[in-house]
């Protein structure tokens, strides 16, 4: 998929968080992506920073839109495995830019290696999730 | 914590997802807790399944619920990393049980193991998660 | 495979570990297993701890007895995931007992739950482990 | 520390691993570390491929490496987590090449980031480790 058909479709299936005000994917080719998203009030915790669910959708959404650029069908895979280590609270301010590569893309297990950053560039969480691609019944 | 402050708190603190209809804390005691919570459209994707990020969600607040239930105060602890591993596709009906055990309460780290369930009792996911615990300042 | 066939079948591929003195593995049946083994002065590390390699090895080891005790084939499986949290220092006096049980045994996937035991019954490290199963090729 | 530092404090530590034929260590400063390891008959698994453990043994390694390249004293922080997801099976043949990078250096935790490459320059494995930082006592 292109970046317009990534959008289109992450919309569509997503109304929650990619309608807007919501997550722009801003890059989608050959296995990277990089979106942004500005945080609201109920993507914060205690202390305003935000939380953890929030960096971690985040973090799901770069990697599926990464894997979507790739040739194979991925829009059936499911993430098997999800590793989130954060690195600082994040402030409730300004965007966050979140960027996945796809660092495997085999016929059953692909893995993405995502990292979030600040306004300030600094790398906010680092996570590495494993997706399951479908299975493609063979013609017979 | 009692089982009613901590509702109490996390109504107070996350409108947005303890508020009804939305994550009701069953049991929270001695750093083990359980809540349920009945997925709604937009906790869905593609295949009407459970979305991960909801089912990290679950995990993040059955934990917190497990830490506030222990004596030390964690109102303020952060999460530091989290690991799920999806073990099957969670329909989009009924209600998900999630559980969660504290197996170390430190003064710097606590580490908690998270389970979920399906209507049918299967596992659908289960989560470790590690939490930094609050700098307690020296009275001076 | 029977507790037996598992000793066995360890001991002739990986002599280096399961060999004398080296992990006896206590159980294994049902998708449950259990070893012990007591650390000798290369598995420790700087302060007179067990090196944490030492801990992801029992794990690994564990699991892997844990799948070939169910009826599937797991001889060619591979680790895909290892997710380890050291909880304490592992002191160098006395044995580690290390327990491992499948939580899911798919076809495509299997994930095993593990935990090390101290000598006075605490938890030193839990894991969760994912396995590829070997792809069986259909008959033609 | 620099690089002829850690080299002969891990070889003093370590010799079993770091003493020749072993792990060498061939860069670590400011955070950034590789070393190089070419495995023997022991870190092969059934197949013919290097075992996991061996792998996991080459990030935790190189991870500690990078942290001894940097100002605060890290010859006492200990593993708290470590993530390894493995890409493809590593054939026997030739020398892996492990990288890591420090991404975060805090008081409390610190986190490296783990890549293992095989002699054609494909990834290996990628790891992600959280190190707690030695207490250090305040001056009475």
């Amino acid at each position: 998929m292109t970046l317009d058909e990534i959008q289109a479709y992450l919309i569509a299936e997503f109304p929650q968080v990619f309608g807007k005000p919501g997550i722009a994917v801003d890059r989608a080719a050959d296995g990277v992506a990089a979106l942004h998203f500005t945080p609201g009030e109920e993507h914060l915790r205690p202390g305003r920073i935000v939380s953890g669910p929030t960096l971690m959708m985040l973090a799901d959404a770069a990697a599926y839109a990464a894997l979507l650029s790739l040739p194979a069908d991925a829009r059936m895979a499911v993430t098997t495995n999800l590793n989130v280590t954060f690195l600082r609270a994040t402030p409730a301010d300004g965007a966050i830019v979140q960027e996945a590569r796809v660092i495997k893309s085999g016929k059953r297990l692909s893995i993405i290696v995502c990292e979030a950053f600040g306004a300030d560039g600094a790398v906010l969480a680092h996570a590495t999730m494993t997706y399951a691609m479908p299975i493609i019944a063979p013609v017979s």
